[in-house]
């Protein structure tokens, strides 16, 4: 590939050779000079012009994927239909079948050799999804007497942090049995918290996409 | 400080000059060039002949500290007059008051900036104080009916991850306030799963501990 006028071209081409590969590979086992090798010809130089490093280009690609399908998630907050305990319920289940959560266990990575990429995780979870897609809902809950807290911006972060972060082989390794029970206990944490929304055919999907990780790492 | 012959003396000297200097200056206002201009003349080589950085050497100051105060821990935990429950309450109420909790809240690291120590920090807490310390205690709670659950080993992680993660500002900046509202929802989160051990006080404790880091960092 020529050296390109338009450095966001350069820069969408990247991002799109690299989810397919880490797709196809796994992170752990694409290299840069795989990527280069099918951009045509791109230099080593033209891609460090723009990444730093290989898991800069796993945080940009993990970055994207979640944005696109967070804009689908934020529609869910916007029903009518729904108390906010059901829309909590609603939001959860509808995160563990969209299609971001297969991708990013297919593609693997281990977050305790990639600092960015799990500094990148825990911010996006805990200081964006928590306040932007759960907190709002919670609010919704106490104002219509279906959530009973006193601290939705701490519970929030909570349900965020046990359910993205702990309950994650990325970032704690753990068999598909292990992520099972653990998401288990995340339901009867909930449900002392009042928030009973947890049920056994979540526990049963984060089994499988736990095993969809063991199976590509 | 001329070359010296015994490489453990080195790096306990470089040990104990740096855990000073952190405690005076804080983590992140203390340079190599401070640490090794109280060893008397050391070389930079010398250093880096030891820990590769900075952050190496503050790994390895903080896994001192932990190591010394686990095994005062550990005294509780054979205690015989109290029950699973009474015993997880006294290690927690014994733990936010031990020395080693103001030390680190001095020393003020910022983990968000150290990846290497928030990895240690992390494997330390769910990989080795939680099956080494809280788990043996909630196997005892359940024998001795003090404490109901089928998942002891993910009780016991999830038990630290929220107190030592969570609630720790070195992670997640929060203020004094909110480390606060974060342990009294801990308290109820734990509540909600029979195990009833927080009280005021050790929340109380918590904001003094978080307010100390704030003046520190």
């Amino acid at each position: 590939m020529a050296r390109n006028k338009h450095p966001e071209e350069t820069v969408r081409s990247i991002l799109d050779v690299s989810f397919r590969l880490f797709m196809e590979k796994g992170y752990e086992h694409t290299s840069i000079q795989d990527i280069l090798d099918h951009l045509g010809g791109l230099s080593k130089g033209a891609i460090y012009h723009h990444f730093k490093s290989k898991e800069d280009i796993l945080v940009a690609v993990a970055d994207k994927m979640m944005s696109e399908s967070n804009r689908r998630l934020a529609e869910i907050m916007n029903r009518i239909d729904l108390n906010g305990k059901e829309k909590l319920k609603t939001i959860f289940k509808a995160s563990l079948n969209r299609r971001v959560q297969e991708e990013m266990f297919t593609v693997a990575p281990d977050m305790r050799s990639n600092p960015k990429l799990l500094f990148s995780f825990l911010q996006e979870t805990v200081e964006e999804a928590a306040p932007h897609y759960v907190l709002p809902i919670i609010r919704q809950g106490i104002e219509d007497g279906s959530i009973e807290t006193d601290y939705p911006e701490e519970l929030a972060e909570l349900i965020m942090l046990v359910a993205n972060v702990w309950t994650n082989p990325m970032i704690f390794h753990c068999s598909a049995e292990e992520s099972y029970r653990k998401f288990i206990v995340f339901g009867q944490m909930l449900r002392g918290l009042g928030v009973d929304i947890i049920d056994r055919e979540m526990s049963e999907r984060v089994r499988e996409l736990s095993s969809i990780y063991q199976q590509n790492m």
